[in-house]
This record gives structure tokens, C-alpha cells and sequence, in this order.
């Protein structure tokens, strides 16, 4: 398999052909060509019609297509087509539709309609894959394999007969035998424990107010995750075999409200990493989510290029409000998503359904045609993305990496837990943001990841961090690093076990803290701080061991309690953050944090005005993105390719706007 | 069959003597002929007392019921006892119990547990009506046949294999074959393209966030209200071979909280329109809505007759919270459908029940006896319908109209639309309102009637537009008509697919504009028009290709552009207004409107006192009811029916207070 | 049977150790024993560990803990072992599954997922009962025996086809046969006629918006706390003959927050009564709801010991938010279950968690180890429980009787009520807490329950009343009685059918007084009476039939009628409170009353200082809970057992303080 070097920024989308006639493909292409598309997505929802009927294969409309793309000079991103299977499939085999929690058949008419373990779903996928790879594979437009399409997006877990078998082999594996289940899942509790592995079911809908067992629980999220895994093996091998040429993705949804998949263990498997992201137009940071997403997806792809594969020109139409993008706003989001490591910004999709579920999410081509504003920002964003080709292979620079893991998510927002407030991308959202409004980058790494070469280490709710995770950011501070670790976090191991001894067991030590009780605050509750800075969710019954109290609650359960702590611990220091900190009281900690640890911004920056470096072989790349309403000036020299001037020491950026510095002398 | 000739104003109300033993009944016909009751409903409930075991019929009570109001003079609405089956239908045809959307059964235990589909309920219940008309179809008393009741109120769409098949047939009479189904549902998108109508099902619940193909919901609901139509049309079927001189009527639920069935097409099969109204009390403007609900039954009757057959003579038991009717309400509110074209108010139910569901409903006759308030007021209304006796068979005037739509309506609220905030109801209220508190009154009307005679038609956000309620608005202006169109409207055509170009494609030549995009609001968010009036929900990015401006936007998503428009098209005039005006943006555009057109009041009003006129042979008649807390004024003169009065220029109204006018020289 | 004879204040918990090693239990004994723990609950989960698989008993552990807690003087509650059944019995009889009202099954994986009718269950219950019975049946360790646990906590019921077959039977046990079931249901209404017993279901899903049958409901209610009451008469059936000396209980849930089971009904079957009960960590008043608690436990123990089963020694975890307790809280909170009758605290458990579902609930020894302030404040309990000892077996003083029933609060909450807003405990908490904030303490009695002796007797919200009921409270009053019924009482008898004739027909004699129609009010609104004081939820149109006008509503729906009357009646006085009064109102109310009623407090005291007597053989003891964060003073004397200070004539407690005052000369 060749890997994918990347030449140039990619721009494109989706390419739903078959939605459309076929008078309006040679549009698409004249419009696709006139915008610099470079890269389409095919076939994603083209099952039904690759194989109408079982067994009955109708390719040639797709050769056409692709034929088509590669005489315009468009690559194609080629969908195994398997993303949701046509009617006849569930009809044929009903055992493969999807049971959900509560027992209720999922049914077709919208998609994903599958049962992930569907021995009938699988052996037809293959075949329609080997299909396509056997007359597509070598086809000079595909320059990519896009498998399957959002896993896990709409029928993440099934609760069926055919997955508690799927599920049952899964913990023999994981746990050698019975005792192992029982064991891990402490089953001596509530009189659970199994004689026969054949007892185990998957963590059906239980009575009222009594819940689930929580390992039982969190091995079913590991379980569901491996299961979709398993469809994307299928598929590679496949392709592997019959298009060893051609590099595989899969289309990852990494977006602080996406938890169903561990994408660290999917990361392995793609040679490409891509994602979608879509923002939250409600939430008035989802700016800042775009770029802790894009920092994610950066470390999925361990630094490497990686793709935005799908995000939407304007409105989306699946939020209960869907307003329309800002003027500037899509060149602004898209060269966010390049500042911070893709390599590549497509959208879903080129033209825009006039019929189906999604016929308010806007296209490149609007219903309103081509005489619009957004069309015209599209023609000036493909522009600029062939200008900046030359960024495209660098790499982003950071001093600071976040640990970040999905099964500490899966875990920490499991029921019966001490407060329903604390949920998993808070605190990593309120740190990355605070960083953020500093100009300083942020990594993200896997639990248990080498932490060597930075600076600062982040670990925000890590409620459950195995021996390796926590020896990692241990080792880290003993080394010599700043870490900063909040509330609940290393509580339980990877069963779901509590660390006994006192709170936070995993990093009890390191932190030189013992906390005997969690006092976590009644809704709407705050507690003021000895800074007068505010704080709600959570406090803490901790005592000293080592570390010095750096803030106090002066109110609350625990009136004169640490808040905030401090410990040298070899030749690093380790911090806690016991509370719910506000912006502010979040800020004023991560200030000394970055001063001690002598962390540097990318430049000097104001909030809101977002600067991020790439740097290759070439040289250095400067992106200032000002997502405020005033202008923002910059120190910068060297020449900005979105204006084309030659910078001085500084660059001056208008509300909304965007400058990419290719710095001098860098 | 002999139509429906209304010679009073009918007035009486659902009586269950079942529900009694016998010493009650004589009580009750007793206390019926003192409140001058002429019209009574029975047996909507009776089927378990009527055939107790299948096949064993036991009529004769009823036939007593009959007779013993026919002594006193009171007519029958004979129901055909089939809005409940007995329990033991559902035992011995366990398939005839329904699914609901998510697969679960609906038991018996209420009512209206059965499968609209359901051939074993459907044949039991035509041999029972056919027991009822050969057994009473020629009794004295009966006046007129009751179907079902409450079509489509607990059961409008059950999802069993039955109605599917159903479906299935339905959409091939609709669309032919197939390839018409593949085409009207836009099944290219997500793969879901049929290769066999047996592979269609009813819009059964989907994956998580993935939303079933919008037109098979919209068709579904199409099907589920024809289906039941079925079901009339097979009791009408029976009635007028065995009964044919005796008009038929269902009780429909014209309320804008109510949309199961699309009365349109349901007005054509009955002889007498009838509905049932109810207050929704913790609505401020819910009388507002009784005048609106009264208009659109009015529409359906074609301008004719009709009967309030059921309303709550003070309290009902289903809301969250059931306040009792204040001092004077009972007769304001009867007086209310009178003056709006009734002919007749009928309550829920003679005398109050002791147990079962609705036993806190209350009756004419209430739990605490006849030594109550609520009694005369029941009794003062009787006399007061029977002095009214001379308007019945009068029409109501008015040269407004609106469009209403049902499949409008269920368009309009499917699922992945711009802005969950866009309900049908609420701009058809919002318009009707302004206009009512101008003592304008409005007529409902059908998409695509003809419009000839109206000065003035209201389009609100009528999403979905087939090409003849296109054009009929567009002759309408042509020929010199004034039109108002809300936002959201002309989007689509009947299979619910975008009309391309721009917004509002079946408008937008009419309106001489042009929208890109949507740009709906956020919640809570608000924008500020040119004139200081405020807006929510929604604003669009629109191009004047024709029309003026009337007020622009001074923020919000798009400042500077238009936010009402009016466009000189043909002979008429046809307004746009692209937001969600305040009531007073509302008002002040209604006020240029109307003052354009040239449309009158009924009289010189304030907002809160409602003024109607109905017009017959031999006179005409103006309904003054004062809705508010002070005395009102009106120009009048003639005999206020109410009082006595004779009035010489000016009605005085009371607080809370009504007159009818007989007018003088009218 | 030996009959229970408190010997001591018995302190303790629930103890698993099939969840810790062996080495663990050592330790465990020695924490106990230093802790002062004289009773632990064991084996209450210990069913999948007790028979690992059908028919194969493993018991020899439990032998060796009962032989362990015996060496160190501890007694043994032990259970009976039934409360949640292994993986395997489901496993081998799916149809032990239990069934939800909307038909799902609810599966294993938590705890109690068995149908309370199943005969599998019940026989392999009985089954273990018989091996432990013939086992321990006379260790000397055994001092209680523990029938399953907190029964229909989570399985409460179920509506499978064996359910429904149970519920024929019961039915036709209660009313004879088919004619007294449709009479009591009142069938006739909405065609619910049964034309055979088997046609009876279960209240199953109901189409939408059709409410089922309300005695329907409310039957299934009653069948279903005999249900499960039958599961423990069948384990009783066998330890009378086993264990003959050894009584039993088993732990209810007494709070105003369950309402499964007619505690009533299962008191009589228990020799000891015992509860558990939870504070609820966001009501403010949880404290006052305490001891209401209380004082209904001691009711269902007719006055006599009994013992407090589980409570939180700090946080639990199944609440949104789960607080630490403050310090000194776990002290007062077990003082007043003592100060209110208790015999015994007990906690849920010695040794917190590590893993499973109830990690995060607190023990006695907690996750920290016992170097914690937690640990601390157990020792300090235990050991001032020891001190407490004389008090046990000496019975709690009180001039006001409460009546309360589970069967009117079923009935209270049915859907299609004049109000969502009137809940059943509402009135109960009001009333009870302006009595608690006075020092007066209350008896809560059954209705129909003789009511001599008590001075008042508080009827709130008795929406069901049968005739004994009635007549009971009316001739409490005839023969000098105070009585004071609030709004919602004495509407229904026992088939919940209401007593026609003016409202409230059970008590409108008795009160002289007669309510046309309820008049409640819509959310957020409120009414102000004639004393300035507030009032919402309720009001009514009430006209008086003897009774005095005391308040008068100034505004709101019935402007000058009575919202508080007085009647006198026989020998007493019956008040009647027609609307939801708020605090003030309610107190000012019960001032008048128990003046005049000559209702003494146990002691002079101040709102939030909580006073309560116990008087014994030897003497009396007076006790004093500080809940307020100011010192309080109040009048005694004698030698306060908590801190050892001879007392003349006042008693000073610090902030959240308490005393236990042996009373000098009583």
C-alpha cells in the first residue's frame, strides 16, 4: 500500500450523483472544477444502488462517475458503499436489524439500520466491497478508500442475541474465563455472580432505579467499539488484498459529543486518519471545540497529516436551530481545521438533496444556485486552499499535551456516581480553552502515552486511569514536568475498581494529597474561593500530604479546605485542581503553570484571536484567525498568502478574518 | 337521505344512561326537557351493552333510551357504538390490537384500542351498525347517525404488519408502481432505494438521530387518515342502505392542538359537520383559538351548517391542571360558535360521571346536583338558545381568507427542518388574532380553492404547496387580490421535495423576491426591525428581485435586509413577511394590509370584544361578545336577543358579557 | 416465636463480606467491635454465593461468618437471601423475567429483575429459605431473621400474562365475581364491559392520551403489594417452622417518596418492624421528612420498638448530586430516629465498596481507611448509643394523631385529576412540619383507626375514604375531637367512585360545608386570603352548611368564598382547609387549633430546634436536635446523656448539637 503523501490542501465533499440525473453530473463537474476540487467522496449511500438486488451488482453508473471525476482531474475518496444497507437486506435476513437497549427493533427507513455482529450484513458487505475493489481498485481516479461511512454514529450498540454471543466471546478473550468476569466485574454484589458464561447478557434494560453493573457496562462500550472495528478489519482486508495500492480511511466523528468509538485503537488501523466535524452552532465556544477537535484529531493521526473530511459550507439541519454561517465564516472554520494539522477540508456535500432527511444541510451548491454568496465563498475558498498548498506535510508545535481516553469517558459518566455534574469534556474543554486564549497549542495523547518533550501535561478527569497511565504522568513530573490534574480523576482502574487509601488513588502520591470524602455541590450551588474566585460542582474533604494549599474554599461544606494544590515531586511539580474552577479561577492557575513550566504562546495573542504554527521542512507557517468582532494585530514577519502582503513585524487581521504567515527566516 | 336542515339551535350533549340505573333515567329526561335540551348523543360507548358477547346482541335498552326521549320530545344522535370495541373483540382477535410506532402494543383498559387496519374489527362493527340502522334506523327520535367518535383522537397510526400492508397498497394506488415510490420518497439518498414493494414499511422507530425518510412520514400520516375514513365509509355504507333518510356526522377535533386527519378531504363524506371543541385553560388566548377552531369548522362545512358536538360545560379532567368555568364563560363561549356558524352546542356529557376516566369532567348535571351555579347557568342557556332559534341556517360573513392545510401541517413539523421553533399553528394564529381583534373575520379555506370574492387571502407558513395552491394565490393577486404570505411557505411541493432557484420556490415570483438562506434564530434570540419592533425564530438572507422593502432588519443575522416585502403583481398586491413579528410587527403590517384592500370590520370594535355578524333571508344578526374586564360599547342598533333590549345605535356590554342584535333594516 | 425485646439501642449495618477476602473479615470483626456494632445484616445478596448453582448450596461460609460475628458478641440480622436471584435462575426460566407496563422486559444485570407471581422464583426461594432456616435456624448469632430486601423497591410490578392471571384470581377473591368487578370498575363507561374474567389484563400501555380505568389501576396497586406480600408469607410459612424462635422483619421503605406496598397490611406480618430510610440530599427539609418517617414507622409498629434498617453514614449514590454528610450530622440524624421510637440504627454498610453499582455509597468504614473523620464519628456513635441503652422499649408521647393511607395516596395520584399539582404527601409534609417546628409531636394512624386519646387528629389530602374512615374521624369529633381535614380528602370510596351530593361527600357532614365544583389554579398561580397570607394549587367553590367562614379568598377564581372553615359538630370541631396555605397560613391555622384543642409541646422550643419525649417504665427522656446553626436553649432537667451535664431547668445545644435529657422526676 503506497502511503499518502500529501501535495497540496485537498478540497472538496461528498458527491451524491446518484440523486441527480445524469444532465446535472457535467455541471457538477464544470462547478467542481471552477471551485478547485480536488478530492470527492463517492458512493457512500450507494448500496441499493450498486446492488439493487441480492447478488445483482450495477457498477457501470459509478465508472461513469469516476471516469468522469479523473477527466476533470478530481481525485475520488472511493466509499466501500457499505455505510447502510439497502431494504432487501433486512427484509432477506431480519435477525440483522439492531435490538436496542430497551428490546425495541431499530428499523430501516433512515440508515445505519444494521446489527454491527450481522453475520448476514458482513458476508454481503464483503462481497459488495470485494466488487468494488475488483473493478475500482486500480481505477487512476481513487486515491483514497473511505470504509464504510460515521461508524457507530446511529447504531452503535446492539443488544441482541447475536452480539450477547459476540459480547460473551469477547470477555473470554479479554479475561481468560469465568473467574476472570467474575472478578472484574464484582460480581459478589448484588447476588450477580455467573455459573456458566452463557448467563452473561449485555447490559439490557434493568428494573427501575436499580443499575446496571457499571463494569458490565463499560465492557460493553469496549466491546461495542471492537465489534465496529471488527467490520472496518473485514473490509481492509479486502481491499488489502485486491487494491494494495491504494491508502484506506475511514470517516472518524471526533467531536467532544461523539463517544461511542476508542478512536486511539481505530487510529491503528486506517492509513489515513479523517474526520467529520460539525459545529454546534448553539454553543457560543463551539469555535474552540473546532480546534480542541482538530488538536484530537491531530493526535489520533500522531501528528501526522490527517484530513477534515466532512463538515457543513452553512447550515446544518439536525440541530433544533440551524442558522446559516456568517460571512467568512466558512474560510475562517476551514483554515482553522489547517492551522491545526489537516491537510485537507471537504464538506458534505457538493450540491444540496432537494429531497431526503437531509435536504436543509447546505451544499457547495446551494438550491438557490450559483448566484449566491455562499457559492462565491466557496469559489474564494478554493482559491486560497491552492495557495496554501505549500503548508501541506508540516507539522503543528506544541509544548502541552492533554491526556485524553475514551474509556476514562465511558467510565466517569457511568451512572451512580457521585454527581451527575461532572461529565467528561467539561474540565478538558475549560482547560484546552483557557490554553486556547493564550495562543499556546495543545496535544492530544492517549492514557498511558510517553509524555516526553513536553512541557506541561493536562490530565482532566481521568476518573479512570490504569497503572500505566498514571505511571506515565508520574514518571513525567518525576522527570522534571508540570502536570495539572482536576477532580475525579485516577479514582478507579480499569474495571471500574475504586483505588483504596484515600482519593485520587492513582495519583495520590504524586500529588501528595489524600481526600477522605467528595463533597460535591447541590445544582446551582457555588462555593467561593480565598482568590474570591467562584467554583460549583464539586469540592473536595482533602488533606495535605506534601502538597501546599494554593487556594482555599472560604465557604462550603469544607470551609478552609485546599481548592487548589501544589506539590514537588522529583524534579517536576505536580498541581491539583480539587473544584469546579470558573474561567477565571482556571486562568489564574494555568498562569503560573505556564510561567514555571516556561511555556510559550505561538505568538502574542488577545482572546479570541487564535494563532497556531505549522512548521516543515520548508519552513514555518503562522495562521492568526480572529474570531472576534475587532480587528486583532499579530507580531509577525514574512509574507501572508491570504492577503498576499509582505509583513513587517506585524499582521493586522479584520473582525472575522484570517492571515497565514509563511514567516521569514523561520 | 334528507340534508340536514337546521330549524334551532340544537342544544344538549353526549347522554350515557348506561352508566345509570334505571330510577336515574326518568330524572334525566326530566331535567334535559327543563334545559331545553333538543338534541342528545347516545350510545358512543355502548358496544359492550349493546353486543356483550360476540354476536349476541342486546338492543333493547337502547330502544328505550330512544323512545323515552323521543316522549320528551328530544331528538337522537344515534351513535353507531364503534369508538370502543368490547373487550372481548381484542381477546378473540389478539392481531386487532395496535403497534405503536415503537413497536409496543396498546392494550384495551381506556378506549379506542384497535388497529384502524383491523379486518376483524372492521367487520364486527359493520354488523353491529347494521343491527343499530335496522333496528332504529327509522326511529322517531333519530335526527341524525353519530359515526365512530373522535376518529384518529387515542389511536391515528398503528404500525402492524396489517397497516403495513396496507400502506403498501395505498402507495401503489398513489404513485402507480414502484418506480413512482423510489421517485416521490427520493430513496437515492441513504440507500434506501425499493426492489420490491413488499421491502416498504410504515415509519417505524429508526437508529438513534437517524431520521426515517420524510416523505413516507408524510405519506404515513396520509395513509393513517385515510384509513380511517375507510372506516366511516364503511358504517355510511351500511346507514344509507338500511337508514337512508337520516343524515350522518362524525364528531370532528378542529382544535390547532389536533392534526390526526385531514378534515378536507373527511368534510366531503358526511352530511352534517360537527366537531368538538375544547378549551386549553391555561392558554390566555384560548378564546381567541375557539374563534379560530369555530372559522376552520366553518371552512369545512363550506360556509353551511355545522354542530359543536362536544365541548365542557365548565371543567375537564385531562389537563395538567382543570380549573372550573367562571361566572357567564358557559354562555360566552356557546355564544361564541353561534356567532362563528353554529347551529347547534352540544356538551360533554348531560350528567356528570361517578367513576371511570372522566369522571372529574364535568356534565350539565354535576356530581353536586342541580342546587349549583352551574345548573342555571345551564339552565338560563337552554332559554337563551331557544330565543335564538332564528339564526339558525344564517351564514357568517367575511372577505378575508386564509389557507389552511392539513399536509401542510404535517410537513411543516417533520423532523431535520431549519428551526424546531417553525409550528404550523403558530403564524395561522398569530394572523387570525390581529384580525380578530379588529372585528375581521376570517374564513378557512382549502389550498388551491378558488379565491374569488375575498378581498384579502393569509397564507401562513404553508411549507408545503402543491402547484395548484401555488397558482390559486397567484390568480388570486393577478386578479387583483391582496396576499400575505408568512415565512416558510412554498418551500416544497406535495412529495415534500425543495422547489430549487431559491426561497420560497411556489412563491417567489409572486413575491418578486429571492431567498439563499435560511437564517432561523437561536433560542431566546431576538432582532430589531427598522420600524422598533422585535422579531424571533427566524430571518432569512433575501434578495428584492421585484418588491420594496417595507421594514429591514437593524441587526440579527442579516442586517439591512428585508424583512416584510410587497410586491405589485398583476392587478393585486402580495406581501412577504419573512419573520417572526411581535404581535405588534404583526399588527401594524395587518393594519396596511387591510386598509389597501379595503376591509371592514363587522363593527367598530376594541381588541377583546369579539364582533361577528351571521346573515340569512330574513335578517342579519351581530354576535358582540365581550371577552374582557371592562364594559364595551359597540355601534348597534335593532333587539339585542339577549337582553331584551332595544337598542338604538350602541350595544352596551358588560364585562364578561354577550348580546346578539337583531339589526334593524339589515 | 420469641418476641423482640429491646434490650439495648442496637447499632450496626449491613454486612457483605462475600465481597473482601478472607483476610478482610478479621479486620472487619475488629472495626466493628471497636465501633460498638451489636447487629449486622448478612446474606441479604448472598443467593448467587449460597446456591452457585440450582440446587447446590455452598453455606459453609456464611457458618463461618455467623460463627466470626458470634466470637465478637455481635448478633446477626439474617437474611433470608432472596432479595435479588443469581444469573441462573432467569437463565433456566425466562419467563421468572419480569415484564413492564409498557411490555419490555427487564433483565439481569442489576438486582430484583424476577416477577413477584413466578412460581420458578418461588420455589427455589422457598427452597433457600429451608436450607438456611434448617441451618442457622438456631445459631446463636441469629437474632433476627431479614425477609428478602426492600421489597418492590425496583420490581414493584409487573404486568406479564402470570401477573394477569394472579390479578383474575385476586379479583374474583375481592369481589365474588365478574358483575362485582364491572360494578366496581364502573365498565359501562368507555365499553369496558367484561364479558368474562379472562378478558382482565393488567393497566397495560393504553393508546395515547386514553387514560386506563382508574380502579383498574388502582386495584392492580392493591394486587400488587399482596403480591409480594405473598413471597413473604411463603418465607415466614417456613422459618415459623424452622426457626421458631426466631422473629422476623424485614426492612420497608418508609418515606414520603415510596409508595409501593400497604405498609399497613405488611406490618401485621412482621414481629419486628424495621425501615429503611435515606435522607434527600437536595430537600431542604429532608430533616422534617425524617421524622415524619419516623412517626409513620412507629405508626405501622403500633407504637411499639422498632428498628432503623439502613440509612447513609454520609453520601449515598444513586441521587443527581450525593453530598457528604457535615460533620455531626450522622450523630443527630441517628438520634432522631431513636429520639422517634427507634430501638436501633443500623447503615447500608460496615465496609464501603470497591466496585459494583454502589461503590460511591458510603460505609461505616470508608474507602479512606479509618484515619478519617468519618471512621472518627462512628466511634463516637457507637459509643453513645451504648450510653443510650436504658431508653430502649420505652414509648414515644403524642397528643396528635395523622391519618395516612397508602391506598389514598394511590388513588390521590391517578392521572385525569382536577390538578397534577395535588400530591399526596404535600399536605402530610405541611401539616406535620408547623406541628414539628412547635415541639408537638404526631402519631400517623391507619385509617379507620380508633382515634381515642389523641386530642387532634389531622386528615390531610384523603382524596379516598371509605365509610369506616369516615366514621371514624367524625366520631372522634362527635365525642370532642379536633379534627382539621384538608382539601382533596373524602371525594372517593374504596372503588374510587365519587360520593355524589357536593364535595367533600365523606366529610361534608362532619365539616358543614358543601363544594360545588374545585376551582384549581393553573401553574404559577396564586390567591391571597382575607389574613394576607398566600395560597396556590387549590381552591374551591365551598358554600357553607353550618360551618364558620375563619379565611375568605380576597381574589382568584371564587373571590370571597371560604378558604379555611370551622364547624362545630357533636362534642368537637372540624376544620377544613380548602387550599394549599402556605407555611404561615398552615401555622396560623394549627396555632388556633391545638389552643384550642389544649395540645401541649413536648418542650418550650423554637422552629428547627426538634423536641420529642420518650417515656418508659423507669422514667422519660427528653431529646433535643438542634438543626439550626444558632445554640438553642430549652427548659429541662435531669442529666443529659450526651454530655454528661446535670441540667436545672435548661438544656443549652451547640449548632447541630444534641442532648439526650434524662428527665429528673419523671
Amino acid at each position: 500500500m503506497a502511503p499518502w503523501h500529501p501535495r497540496r490542501i485537498e478540497f472538496g465533499g461528498d458527491y451524491n450523483p446518484e440523486q441527480w440525473p445524469r444532465d446535472v453530473w457535467a455541471e457538477d463537474r464544470a462547478l467542481m472544477s471552477q471551485a478547485g476540487v480536488t478530492l470527492a467522496t463517492v458512493g457512500v449511500f450507494s448500496w441499493a444502488h450498486l446492488e439493487p438486488e441480492p447478488g445483482r451488482y450495477e457498477l457501470d453508473w459509478l465508472g461513469d462517475v469516476l471516469d468522469g471525476l479523473h477527466a476533470q482531474g478530481i481525485g475520488a475518496d472511493l466509499a466501500t458503499a457499505t455505510a447502510s444497507p439497502p431494504p432487501w437486506l433486512t427484509r432477506l435476513h431480519p435477525e440483522a436489524l439492531p435490538i436496542d437497549h430497551e428490546g425495541r427493533t431499530r428499523w430501516p427507513g433512515a440508515r445505519q439500520a444494521y446489527c454491527p455482529s450481522s453475520t448476514a450484513w458482513r458476508t454481503r458487505a464483503v462481497a459488495l466491497v470485494e466488487q468494488l475493489a475488483g473493478r475500482f481498485g486500480s481505477h487512476p481516479a481513487v486515491r483514497l478508500w473511505h470504509l464504510g461511512n460515521e461508524y457507530g454514529c446511529h447504531t452503535s450498540r446492539c443488544y441482541c442475541d447475536t452480539c450477547a454471543a459476540g459480547f460473551r466471546r469477547w470477555l473470554l478473550r479479554r479475561y481468560g474465563g469465568l473467574d476472570g468476569i467474575n472478578s472484574a466485574w464484582a460480581t459478589a454484589f448484588w447476588s450477580q455472580r455467573y455459573s456458566d458464561v452463557e448467563e452473561i447478557l449485555p447490559p439490557r434494560l434493568t428494573p427501575d432505579g436499580a443499575w446496571a453493573n457499571p463494569t458490565q457496562q463499560l465492557d460493553y462500550r469496549r466491546f461495542a467499539s471492537d465489534t465496529l472495528l471488527e467490520e472496518l478489519l473485514l473490509e481492509k482486508e479486502v481491499l488489502r488484498r485486491l487494491s494494495p495500492d491504494v491508502p484506506i480511511t475511514t470517516n472518524f466523528m471526533v467531536m467532544t459529543r461523539f463517544n461511542q468509538l476508542d478512536y486511539w485503537r481505530w487510529a491503528e488501523e486506517v492509513d489515513v486518519v479523517s474526520t467529520d466535524y460539525y459545529p454546534e452552532f448553539a454553543d457560543p465556544l463551539t469555535h474552540v471545540e473546532a480546534a480542541l477537535s482538530a488538536d484530537l484529531t491531530r493526535g489520533l493521526a500522531d501528528g501526522g497529516s490527517w484530513l477534515l473530511m466532512e463538515t457543513s459550507p452553512s447550515a446544518v439541519n439536525w440541530q433544533p436551530r440551524n442558522p446559516a454561517k456568517k460571512p467568512g465564516a466558512l474560510r475562517r472554520d476551514a483554515l482553522q481545521q489547517i492551522a491545526r494539522g489537516a491537510d485537507g477540508f471537504n464538506v458534505f456535500q457538493v450540491r444540496a438533496s432537494l429531497a431526503g432527511a437531509e435536504k436543509f444541510h447546505s451544499g457547495l451548491i446551494p438550491h438557490a444556485g450559483t448566484d449566491t454568496r455562499l457559492w462565491r465563498e466557496v469559489l474564494d475558498l478554493g482559491s486560497l486552499l491552492e495557495r496554501l498548498g505549500e503548508v501541506a506535510g508540516s507539522r503543528v508545535e506544541s509544548e502541552v499535551a492533554m491526556v485524553w481516553g475514551y474509556d476514562a469517558w465511558w467510565a466517569c459518566e457511568l451512572d451512580s456516581h457521585p454527581s451527575v455534574d461532572v461529565r467528561y469534556p467539561d474540565r478538558p474543554r475549560a482547560l484546552h480553552r483557557a490554553l486556547w486564549d493564550r495562543g499556546i497549542t495543545v496535544d492530544l495523547v492517549r492514557p498511558g502515552a510517553a509524555l516526553d518533550g513536553y512541557k506541561v501535561v493536562v490530565v482532566p478527569t481521568l476518573y479512570l486511569a490504569d497503572d500505566a497511565a498514571a505511571a506515565a504522568v508520574r514518571d513525567f513530573v518525576a522527570g522534571g514536568g508540570h502536570a495539572v490534574v482536576t477532580y475525579f480523576s485516577g479514582i478507579v482502574d480499569e474495571h471500574d475498581h475504586v483505588r483504596p487509601g484515600g482519593y485520587p488513588g492513582a495519583f495520590r502520591e504524586l500529588l501528595g494529597i489524600r481526600t477522605e470524602e467528595f463533597a460535591p455541590l447541590l445544582e446551582g450551588e457555588t462555593v467561593v474561593l480565598d482568590d474570591g474566585s467562584t467554583a460549583d460542582v464539586w469540592t473536595e474533604d482533602l488533606r495535605l500530604e506534601g502538597a501546599e494549599a494554593v487556594r482555599t474554599y472560604a465557604d462550603g461544606p469544607v470551609p478552609g479546605a485546599p481548592a487548589v494544590t501544589r506539590h514537588a515531586f522529583g524534579d517536576g511539580t505536580a498541581w491539583y485542581i480539587a473544584t469546579r474552577t470558573s474561567p477565571e479561577g482556571t486562568s489564574s492557575v494555568l498562569d503560573r503553570v505556564v510561567a514555571e513550566a516556561g511555556v510559550g504562546a505561538a505568538a502574542v495573542t488577545t482572546p479570541g484571536v487564535e494563532v497556531v504554527r505549522r512548521r516543515g521542512e520548508q519552513g514555518s507557517w503562522l495562521f492568526v484567525l480572529n474570531h472576534t468582532g475587532r480587528e486583532a494585530a499579530v507580531p509577525a514577519s514574512g509574507v501572508d498568502l491570504v492577503s498576499g502582503d509582505d509583513l513587517d513585524g506585524e499582521v493586522r487581521v479584520g473582525p472575522g478574518g484570517v492571515a497565514v504567515v509563511r514567516e521569514a527566516g523561520a
